[in-house]
């Protein structure tokens, strides 16, 4: 029996031909083939992979009916923490949670004509309530701009009454195709913010005030870093007057769109008839804006971050930021259990979100495996020796870098790590973008770029929407946003030549 | 015009014949007689003084569809802190949130015979998702057991996956004949746990720490006495093989159930198949229990404690728990507004969820009665005289008792007086339970009862269904709660004469 070095241990999990293998601690890991069997390898097929982890780590699972998906206790606490950071940053902006109907009837989705005409084939219809067909069908919210609207026009009056600023979390059907867990489902969960203001303007600063907060909330929270910018007409929000969102580069090249802000103008105070009193006495309608962020983030994380041994879970929305291991050897229920036990309770009682894997039934490899593949940032490791020295052992979950911190430093150091972790992701995310980030001035080398490597692709563009969709056409590429910015040598569109107007990102998009 | 004293004016603001009134410091006041006109007194009209404030403090609005609210954010806030401190209680003893479909197959409705027959008249069915004629409806969830128990059976294989404790936040339909804001809506939101156990024993368990985690959070945050215990087989839950429920009593003398734990026996674990290697390596079916509250409880709120004046929220889940109005008198933006705007800061800062009412378009009384109609707790009131003489004047919503506290003692007087007012509103809606709690012993008694005051009345019964029902036929009232113990003096069936069984609490119910 070979004796490998422990950090040799993902590696040996990771092949499915041993029966067991010996750990420098000296513990024995019995083998648990179909662990890793489960989890096709990242690199040989990233969209299996993608499934496979969000299976094994239980973060959802699919149902009977196509495109509805359970997201599970470990996955929902990912939710949680970004439902609970956001929200912070909603009301700290000023904003208020409400609850609109989940259904909206069928003449209140038609008043705005390109509101209805985008989300129709979408719908889930209720047509029946009990044994009583009813008279009018309801939609099951695909997005609530009309039942909001319908509200608002009685609440608002005056520019007293303004700005409104609400926002509500909830569920939203929209009958897809095609569907993937967290990243296209018919239903899912969001946040969805409806504003009312007195000026244009100020619908516009809201617009990029949200934008700007979702911005901050992707790359300081789930490490992820984002392009921010409009779209062109053909991928704006049906019914706005401008959409801006934000869009992150997945490890297989595509763009993934991870928010949207949208102004809306007065296309629906127009067709819902919102109108108030101005400061000077007229009547004037609303403008308004609407944004929102769902699960889909889920699915950001879970391809931006993860590896071939599984998730990695960016500790600020980790459901565990550290899971405890005791080194489970001789007496350990007696020795190591006790020590570890103070451990855990120290770290809860600070705020860290912490497991104790006291488990006796598995062995401590099993549990690294465990863990890391459930992406826990941090591992803390306690056996015998540890404890006569009076340290215990941190395992960073990106490249298992070990470090052994004395006990009495364990907050600062577990704290300090947790932190470089944070900022680590994210910059290793950052630097995968600017990789994959190229300047195309043809439309023949973007469809090269797109086929050799996918990737953002900056180029030159009339405005046209021609143009754009012959980029479409040709590669299946689409603007994913105008940048704010022209860059310099980049003067030309990239499909007819001619003055190029804006610079625009181009991708391939989920 | 003449000088009223300060106690007077909550009278005078509810006249409607007076066109300004004179406050004590001097403060004049213009009339808002629409103001008042919109809520009906509560001792005039109950049921319409119950939906008036819940319209003119904007907990909520009617849409155009029946019995579809929208809690709007003012009743929201309420819901949010309900549900953070129900969370909490969920997670310290041990259960995880996780999110399931809002949509449910009509073939997983109907595998429990009871369950299907309860809820499918009241069922939101979904036929056609886009243009697409579904092959199977979609039943809009009324309750999730049926698809939280068809994924239960795929992840429960052995005793080590049990219990299983899982509770989610969602929204339900159920399509009701007659609705009231909160109280009975065709959607509302709820909480559902869902939880499998090894053993009939453990589920038992769970059942009564769910029912008494309802319990305490009704009375300790709610300030809601409740009496809780087992149903009849008549009011019990479609499914379950046992019943429980929190009962509180309302201030028209009617009882309102405002939270059910069932013990669900083996019953959907036969229907949907949940089977587990017990720990003798026998197959089993699980034990099952599911429990609930519901925006119902702001209802409970609102009816529990309002007044004349309308909402009176409990300091613990009250959206503000302390407003500043600063008494605008003279050049009152230089000298108070910044004395004010320092409390302000310094209790938002402890933690007090307050609001500065700086706003110069009312008077301070009109304040006052908006505050007050509003239901918040405490009153803060800072005048020039007040400053000179460093102190405030804080107002107990209850009673509109002043006391005048030194500015340097404001947080511990505040908090003392918030624990006081939670504490006094419990008291109170006890006594009102005490005293509109009488022991019939024949049916006779019980309707008299029933007809002149209802209120909770203690009989014996024998247990017989048929008994139970001739109650209802001829008062109405229902078995609210089999109560666990029997009290002596009551040893005959208040219908038939025989031999009690039980002691049970009957009344008339929402």
């Amino acid at each position: 029996m070979t004796v490998h070095k422990y950090s040799d241990i993902k590696l040996l999990v990771k092949t499915e031909s041993f029966d067991s293998i010996v750990l420098q601690r000296g513990e024995r890991m019995s083998s648990d083939k179909d662990f890793i069997k489960q989890i096709t390898k990242r690199s040989d097929d990233f969209s299996r992979w993608y499934t496979d982890v969000i299976k094994r780590a239980e973060l959802a699972d699919y149902t009977t009916m196509k495109g509805m998906m359970v997201i599970r206790p470990y996955g929902y606490e990912i939710w949680e923490h970004i439902q609970s950071n956001l929200d912070k940053m909603f009301k700290d902006t000023g904003h208020k949670n409400a609850y609109f109907p989940l259904f909206i009837p069928e003449s209140f989705l038609k008043k705005e004509a390109e509101h209805v005409e985008g989300f129709a084939p979408e719908v889930a219809w209720v047509s029946f309530g009990g044994d009583e067909e009813l008279e009018e069908r309801l939609a099951v919210r695909p997005t609530s701009e009309a039942i909001i609207c319908s509200m608002y026009s009685k609440w608002i009056k005056s520019w007293r009454d303004l700005p409104v600023l609400i926002n509500q979390w909830a569920n939203v059907v929209r009958w897809e195709k095609v569907t993937r867990p967290f990243l296209r489902t018919t239903e899912f969960l969001w946040q969805e913010g409806h504003t009312v203001h007195e000026s244009a303007e100020d619908a516009q600063s809201e617009t990029l005030r949200m934008l700007n907060i979702y911005k901050t909330f992707a790359e300081d929270y789930l490490a992820i870093p984002v392009i921010s910018g409009m779209k062109s007409e053909a991928e704006k929000f049906a019914g706005a007057e401008s959409t801006y969102a934000i869009e992150a580069l997945m490890p297989d090249g595509k763009a993934l769109q991870a928010g949207t802000s949208h102004n809306l103008g007065q296309n629906f105070s127009k067709a819902f008839n919102i109108r108030f009193e101005t400061r000077d006495q007229n009547l004037e309608f609303g403008w308004q804006t609407s944004w929102g962020v769902s699960t889909r983030l889920i699915g950001a994380l879970i391809m931006v971050h993860g590896d071939d041994s599984g998730l990695v879970i960016p500790p600020r929305v980790a459901p565990l930021q550290a899971v405890i291991v005791p080194i489970s050897r001789g007496n350990w229920k007696e020795t190591v259990l006790p020590e570890a036990q103070k451990l855990f309770s120290s770290l809860k009682e600070a705020g860290i979100r912490v497991y104790l894997d006291d488990r006796d039934t598995y062995t401590p490899g099993w549990k690294f495996s465990e863990w890391e593949m459930r992406g826990v940032p941090v591992r803390i490791e306690i056996g015998p020796k540890d404890i006569e020295k009076g340290q215990v052992v941190l395992v960073n979950r990106i490249n298992r870098e070990k470090s052994f911190v004395e006990i009495g430093n364990l907050m600062i150091e577990l704290n300090n790590l947790l932190e470089k972790i944070q900022k680590d992701l994210f910059e290793k995310a950052l630097k995968y973008r600017k990789d994959n980030t190229v300047t195309n001035k043809t439309l023949n080398d973007l469809a090269q770029t797109i086929e050799e490597k996918r990737g953002f692709v900056r180029s030159g563009w009339c405005g046209s929407p021609d143009c754009e969709a012959k980029v479409k056409e040709k590669t299946a590429a689409t603007i994913r946003v105008i940048d704010n910015k022209k860059e310099s040598g980049i003067n030309k569109c990239l499909v007819c030549g001619k003055d190029s107007t804006d610079t625009v990102i181009f991708a391939k998009s989920y």
